[in-house]
């Protein structure tokens, strides 16, 4: 089924406790795309870049399987740049800098050729934006799934609301859920979040896993207890990308099936975090994906006896 | 199979942002003890109270088949006191006040009755205390799961490691496994942990959930999200009554079973706080039980289907 990825492609320079680098590759759309051209193919970008993006990264993205017709290359403005150093603990990071170049007036172009969009995995960008794609569309297409960030909740609340009235799914984190819905209760925040719009509602937890909301159904997805968090960068953007790229190709998109798509997802995350940026998802063989959701498998399986607790007490006691 | 717990019988007053409460039942034998009772019966208690505790609590936990032959009663001495307030979020709280009294010279005895213990779970307490009750059962008990907080790392470090390097199991919370282990990483701070003697670690996350660690097999147990969590008093506790109280009854002790005692311990804890103290746990019925465990299975449920994720890619795409 058709897929078609918004978002930024950019440079980011990222400095962790394990080192730091240059400026590299990044961007919502670079990570979303890789992630979920390991599922579905071809992977229809729409984005817009500088001058200065390299031809390297887009041949690259190429032979993932992405098609770049809907990628703006403005000749005379540079891509969007940010630079961040993580803390110690990998789960706060400070802003060294953010340029927003070709981002600042972003006008999205959508190629006749990606007409056909069933699914369309809105990455995080100025709402108004993410809303002229659905806009521009033909057709709505199947599934619609969007990712934002606080950064809008504070300057673009209307404009989101907007928005999110539209898609069919949102993925946020539980700092902004909790933001988005003034509810410190995950289960309250959902059900707020859901009023005003999306059906499913993913909340990410980081190294605590995500939660699937849908009507009164909770899925809880674990986090991959890992050894080390080389660099977070992109991690939330690689769960959207396995996420989608899943749905893309699953039968149903039922609650069953938006589970499986949370596992993928954060499968494909727990790669992420393993390298600078997207360096990790450049080169996964379809055995290490199937071996790491294996992982997620043994990690939350568990099977409770036929058993009712009445019979566990010793009725000789 | 015999059970015998060890740990406080107290008094606590609770300020939540919910209400408060005047003094009222506590402590961490009570709350293991009422949890494991609906599991395993008799539960036997090691403690010791003053001469303010109340008879009518200590029917109440003899109602629920708790043998208090080896709870000490002090004629002349107060019991165990503690006074608490939660902040907001409910992650954390400020102890307004800590009464040692009767547990200032506690000298555990364990009585004749007790001798054939089969489960030994031991309640936070100084190490000194949980290892000498361990030195005084005739027989190493056939498991033995501990208990303990950031408290005695910080004042009694070298009794806890001679505890610790006696038990089987150990379960804490992850801030306390990051302080044990100066690792930040779970994974690590696990594997350091259980050189320290415990084959299995419990690492509880809160709303989280909890990881259990054997070897190098993970098992990670969701957090029931809540509406509202009313009173986390004894939380941990009554996890901990849970999961002994499962194996208990269990007939073997493995890993599997393992995983199920941490879903049942969980199950537990979920109705501890819902009310004040320990309220909720008096009157659970098996039916209640039996439901919110099925709550966790279907929380954390998931069917990846039997295909590889190269089968996933449309060939003609």
């Amino acid at each position: 089924m058709s897929l078609v990825v918004v978002g930024s492609m950019a440079f980011d320079a990222i400095e962790t406790p394990f080192g730091k680098t240059d400026k590299i590759l990044g961007g919502a759309a670079v990570y979303i795309s890789l992630a979920s051209s390991y599922f579905s193919k071809p992977v229809n970008a729409i984005s817009v870049v500088g001058y200065d993006f390299l031809p390297k990264d887009m041949e690259m993205m190429k032979s993932h399987g992405v098609s770049l017709e809907g990628v703006q290359v403005k000749k005379d403005e540079k891509s969007f740049f940010w630079a961040g150093k993580y803390h110690n603990d990998m789960n706060s990071r400070d802003t060294l800098a953010t340029e927003l170049n070709v981002l600042g007036n972003f006008d999205p172009i959508v190629p006749t050729a990606y007409h056909d969009c069933d699914y369309l995995m809105l990455g995080n960008l100025a709402p108004d934006v993410q809303r002229l794609v659905i806009e521009r569309l033909p057709n709505r297409p199947q599934l619609i799934v969007m990712d934002t960030m606080n950064f809008w909740m504070d300057i673009a609340w209307d404009s989101l609301m907007e928005t999110i009235k539209l898609v069919d799914v949102l993925v946020i984190n539980d700092e902004e859920a909790r933001q988005m819905s003034k509810e410190y209760s995950l289960v309250r925040a959902a059900h707020k979040i859901m009023e005003l719009g999306p059906r499913y509602l993913v909340i990410k937890k980081g190294e605590h896993g995500a939660l699937l909301f849908h009507d009164d159904e909770i899925f809880s997805a674990p986090g991959l207890p890992l050894e080390a968090v080389f660099d977070p960068t992109g991690a939330g953007d690689t769960f959207a990308g396995g996420f989608i790229g899943y749905l893309a190709q699953a039968e149903k998109n039922d609650f069953e099936a938006m589970k499986r798509a949370v596992i993928y997802g954060s499968a494909m995350a727990s790669f992420c975090v393993e390298k600078f940026g997207p360096e990790r998802l450049i080169d996964l063989s379809y055995d290490e994906i199937d071996n790491r959701v294996n992982k997620f498998v043994n990690l939350a399986n568990f099977d409770i006896l036929p058993r009712k607790i009445s019979d566990f007490l010793d009725q000789s006691a």
